[in-house]
């Protein structure tokens, strides 16, 4: 016995999401099946219409316009950049109540997966770099050391690659006045020594403050 | 800062589905940001056709046509009707190897829900029920103890409920030469006895079988 068609055809839709295997996939169709046919309207439009997004001239994050609204915004912190992977990144960070710029690689360098540094908005931010001093001064010069970039892609093999390239492209740029950094390494909040992991303790001890 | 409209709709969308939670209806819709637009076509168009599905007359399965697979299938043993509460538990059982036919509740009793039993298609069940001898063969009477009810539906406070409703049901309406059977209790293979709750043990102490 087959699953009718317009099942079967949800079904192998959901089942191509991540995190999605065969048995949530035919429950979630199986549940769309009692929802009235207007939501399931709207569901599909909303399907259909995803790519109406647009992608930020600037930061390359997604939004509604050309300029997005972290980078529309003039209360926004614009001496600071925070180079993340993807969209996702930014919505965590804009809980934690980060107030600086952004720049949203779209991904990390994986050359396995055959992602390599031109895949990815990486020359975007160094031409975004480049010109950042006089965009913020207007004609004055501008003080460089003032300027930081925050490299918050994740920490994991990728993630470390991504950021070790881009800190090695803008030193080679020669913007050595600006600051580079990395963010920060250790517990997570609400976690236990006991079941850290090595590297994870490693990182904690060496990213210390003073109490 | 707030997700653009296309993204947030279909966050949305994502959200309300069982088990689907404000994270994971982030990363399903970042997910599909980056698929390209005629798969997302494709989902949608699978989503707003998917009440093309039909109800089979009979068994009231979930089918392309009006008559269901499994009820226009001449090989199937016509002497067993497997009683269960949604299109799911067919294709599981389907899976196990059952060649009868079967009759789908589309829920169980629930009073909390607002779920009584003109809501499921138990008053179906018990008119087809009354034609089934006839039906299987044609003018002669048929002999009604060969034929076999099987209550499928789940071993919760609401499946039981139900079975039980329909067990007092068939009983009232004479068809005490109909079997009755309700589906086996008990270990699940590969469980363990040393972590089965009471009832589960109690259950299948009670359905032992002859070794």
């Amino acid at each position: 016995m087959h699953l009718p068609k317009p099942l079967q055809s949800l079904k192998d839709s959901f089942e191509s999401l991540p995190g999605i295997g065969p048995k949530t996939a035919e429950r979630l169709t199986f549940h769309l099946l009692r929802v009235p046919q207007e939501r399931l309207d709207t569901f599909a439009d909303s399907v259909s219409a995803l790519k109406q997004t647009k992608i930020c001239k600037i930061c390359k994050n997604v939004g509604e316009d050309e300029i997005c609204e972290v980078c529309a915004d003039p209360k926004r912190d614009k001496e600071k950049i925070c180079v993340v992977e993807s969209p996702l990144d930014v919505l965590a960070l804009e809980k934690s109540g980060y107030n600086g710029l952004y720049h949203v690689l779209h991904g990390a360098i994986n050359p396995i997966a055959g992602i390599g540094p031109e895949e990815l908005f990486i020359e975007d931010l160094l031409s975004r770099i480049k010109k950042w001093g006089s965009t913020l001064s207007g004609t004055t010069p501008y003080e460089l050391d003032k300027l930081e970039i925050i490299l918050a892609t994740n920490p994991d093999l990728e993630g470390e690659a991504t950021a070790m390239y881009i800190k090695n492209k803008l030193e080679k740029c020669g913007s050595t006045l600006i600051r580079i950094s990395r963010i920060g390494r250790g517990l997570p909040t609400g976690g236990d020594l006991e079941y850290a992991d090595e590297t994870t303790l490693k990182r904690a001890m060496e990213g210390r403050t003073s109490a």
